[in-house]
């Protein structure tokens, strides 16, 4: 095969065979094609697009790169949860054992923080001697043992994705749909899951601002899922304002453990037992979404997610006693009150912006040699729709220097606008997205709907009808 | 400047500042940009497209990368021929002391064979001894002395189109007509002309067949001469037959010396005398075409060109006795008839394939090491129009092995197409591009006559309409 001549195809609208991108993703993982061939192919994918099929072979192309877990001598259902990411999204940390306290089995590989949203890994960190990175071996044992184990990408998986997400990092070509697809999705497959539930964010603090493009988005893994024999549903859900109360490393640990105790946040409960209803369906561990959401509560009021997540932490190194004494986890030696500019009520906090001071106050890296602050952070005490007096706290800002406190605190002030009129917060689940399958079901039950209505119709008017 | 957002401006169809393209094309330069970055630059560039301020920007930013020849001390106008590339494309060797016979001086700068076409450099090197890598002071001493120099492109010149030619050549972002004509454009202005004349090649064998985007490509040109300070013209001419009856190197150097004695192929001349007198008419030299030619008919009569050729060929180190007789170049050992496989007149000589042909005996490189044959090539005894019997012999093919010889014999009688009628050859002279000062001379004269023949008709009107 020709790099040029396929470089060309792409560059006329072309469409590339599978055997011609397999090709080339395993041409520029051996380092038969240079980067800057591949950076030019790349700028060509993002200006020309990849269609379905395209997208298809290119996950498949990334997924062989590497191993693939074969998870098939652990019984139960083998189901994950992916966010494209968010600010204050500590669902992961919640979800994952609570699903496992239901019988899922979870393996869950997640990332670092990544631009202004926060990083699973980042968090879990946090907690004293916890470690991501564990080996193949020592990932599965630790499912064996829990049902469930929380890690970082291993050199073995998807050795592709890592070579051409550098690459994508440094040319411009990132915010291109079909490749975050194929980038997200063959990660996930070479996990060896049978199912896969997708929070796909949307709003100002997603990296898909646009409700239409987070949708597109969700489609395509949804179909690639199927494609590649694995069942994907996706919720689209509300990335406006941060989620919970706390940003930051330990202090999102802290409230993922009230939440497993059941004092956490309303919205973040909400949003975990929306995408854990999904895992348990696809697990076929319910049949129902009100069976599921009671399944789901059933493990939360009777401590079994919180024993889950004790377990987890005991598992891979880390200090168990900070689920029964939170104070264990770092904290920052400064802390600085954010007050009301405004009366009324909260109308919004721009969850971007407070994604990018959470960068700034060492929540995640600009540089790759950056050092994360893991007891910085930030309590909003005020969400979106809560009543406010000027001059009230609104948020209090965790850092380690006094006059980082001062400057992020009165940037974080800004994130804040309010409104004399009530305000109704944004709905968290904007959108459900069904499986290949349930799709198939819904539209052939919609055409059997549609016939039905349509013979009465014409039988009415055949009724009504003067004999000729 | 941050690339990354110069970048993302060209990938949402936005325009960069002419300062911005400057630190770009630098830094580049300098190795701060990396191949990888500048790769997805081009193919951002490639698909879409650079207008006509940023084309300009870019083709100062390639001259400023190097050193401009200062020519001012050299006494008489300066002017040079390029051509886009074709088949048989000797111009330049007959041209260029046809126009210094006439007083022009031409400092032409030439390249090589590239793809199907030949190049003027490896024509010239056919000649036993001749030096074309003249140093920058060696270049200006033989145009001092001869009133031309014909040499291949010195390091300290247009540095930065090397560098992105050689990116270009290898990322699929060649054919974009911006990225043409900066490169065309930097390196001939980088030379110190006052004007120049574009040879702009369609048809069949031309890199760009399309008359649409020949003309294009022409336009763009001159526009950016004329931003620039030059005076560009251009003529589009045919390529959809090889030119002249010789194809290749040694044999091409014979034609051309042929022509300069009044003995060569009618086409050629034709061409010749058409550029010649662009050439003559910006030097200033002609007030009118028809006294451009005469002047240039003259100098070939006269034999005043071909003494000049023979001083190039002294002054540059080459053997002028070739002259006289052009059996001291070299010849291939083995020759080929190639006959008719139909009768009535020739319809088509397929250029592209000639050339293609051309490059598997040996006339250019496929391959950076690939090693020139100067004898090889093709003589073509019928030309389109031509009357042919079935059988006859229509071309001979030059070649280093009898094997060679037979295989691409029967490979170019394919190139021939035959018909039962008269076939008219298509026109050697397209179109005719003014210059920019001449076409809003042609424009303003043109809005005259409008305005004339307008309040004329007006008039008459008035004259036939009955008083109110």
């Amino acid at each position: 095969m020709d790099f040029l001549s396929l470089l060309r195809r792409k560059q006329a609208r072309g469409r590339l065979r599978a055997d011609e991108i397999a090709w080339l993703v395993d041409s520029y993982v051996k380092g038969e094609i240079p980067d800057y061939q591949m950076a030019a192919w790349l700028m060509a994918v993002y200006l020309r697009g990849l269609d379905k099929s395209e997208t298809v072979a290119l996950t498949r192309a990334i997924i062989s790169s590497g191993l693939v877990l074969d998870l098939n001598d652990i019984p139960g259902p083998k189901i994950d949860k992916h966010s494209t990411g968010g600010v204050g999204d500590k669902v992961s940390l919640v979800l994952a054992p609570l699903a496992a306290a239901c019988g899922v089995v979870v393996p869950m590989i997640s990332g670092r923080s990544l631009g202004h949203t926060g990083g699973t890994l980042d968090k879990l960190e946090s907690i004293p001697g916890f470690r991501t990175n564990l080996t193949v071996a020592e990932f599965r044992a630790a499912l064996e043992k829990n049902g469930v184990a929380l890690a970082g990408q291993t050199d073995e998986l998807c050795p592709a994705d890592r070579k051409l997400y550098a690459l994508r990092d440094v040319t411009g070509t990132v915010d291109s749909i079909p490749l975050i697809a194929a980038s997200i999705i063959s990660k996930k497959l070479a996990e060896g899951i049978d199912g896969l539930v997708l929070d796909v964010k949307t709003g100002r603090g997603a990296f898909m601002p646009a409700r239409r493009q987070a949708r597109k988005l969700a489609r395509l893994m949804i179909e690639i899922g199927s494609a590649l024999g694995c069942r994907v549903r996706a919720l689209l859900t509300s990335m406006s304002q941060p989620l919970g109360r706390s940003v930051g490393n330990a202090l999102e640990v802290r409230e993922a453990i009230a939440t497993l105790r059941g004092d956490g946040p309303e919205d973040l409960l909400e949003v975990t037992l929306a995408l854990g209803s999904e895992m348990l369906l696809l697990a076929g561990l319910a049949q129902k979404p009100q069976q599921a959401r009671r399944l789901l509560l059933r493990a939360l009021h009777q401590g079994r997610a919180l024993e889950k997540f004790r377990a987890v932490i005991a598992t891979q190194g880390g200090d168990p006693a900070v689920v029964d004494n939170p104070d264990l986890l770092p904290s920052a030696r400064y802390q600085q009150s954010v007050y009301a500019t405004g009366s009324g009520y909260v109308k919004s906090i721009d969850a971007l912006e407070v994604g990018l001071l959470g960068l700034e106050i060492g929540l995640g890296r600009k540089k790759l040699d950056d050092v994360i602050d893991p007891g910085a952070g930030f309590i909003f005490l005020k969400k979106v729709g809560e009543p406010v007096k000027k001059g009230e706290t609104v948020a209090v800002v965790h850092a380690s220097s006094l006059q980082l406190a001062e400057k992020i605190g009165a940037a974080l002030a800004q994130c804040f606008t309010y409104s004399d009129r009530k305000v109704e917060p944004e709905e968290l689940v904007l959108e459900r997205l069904g499986d290949v399958e349930e799709r198939r079901k819904v539209r052939k039950a919609a055409r059997l709907r549609q016939r039905y209505s349509a013979s009465s119709a014409s039988g009415f008017k055949v009724q009504n009808r003067q004999p000729a």
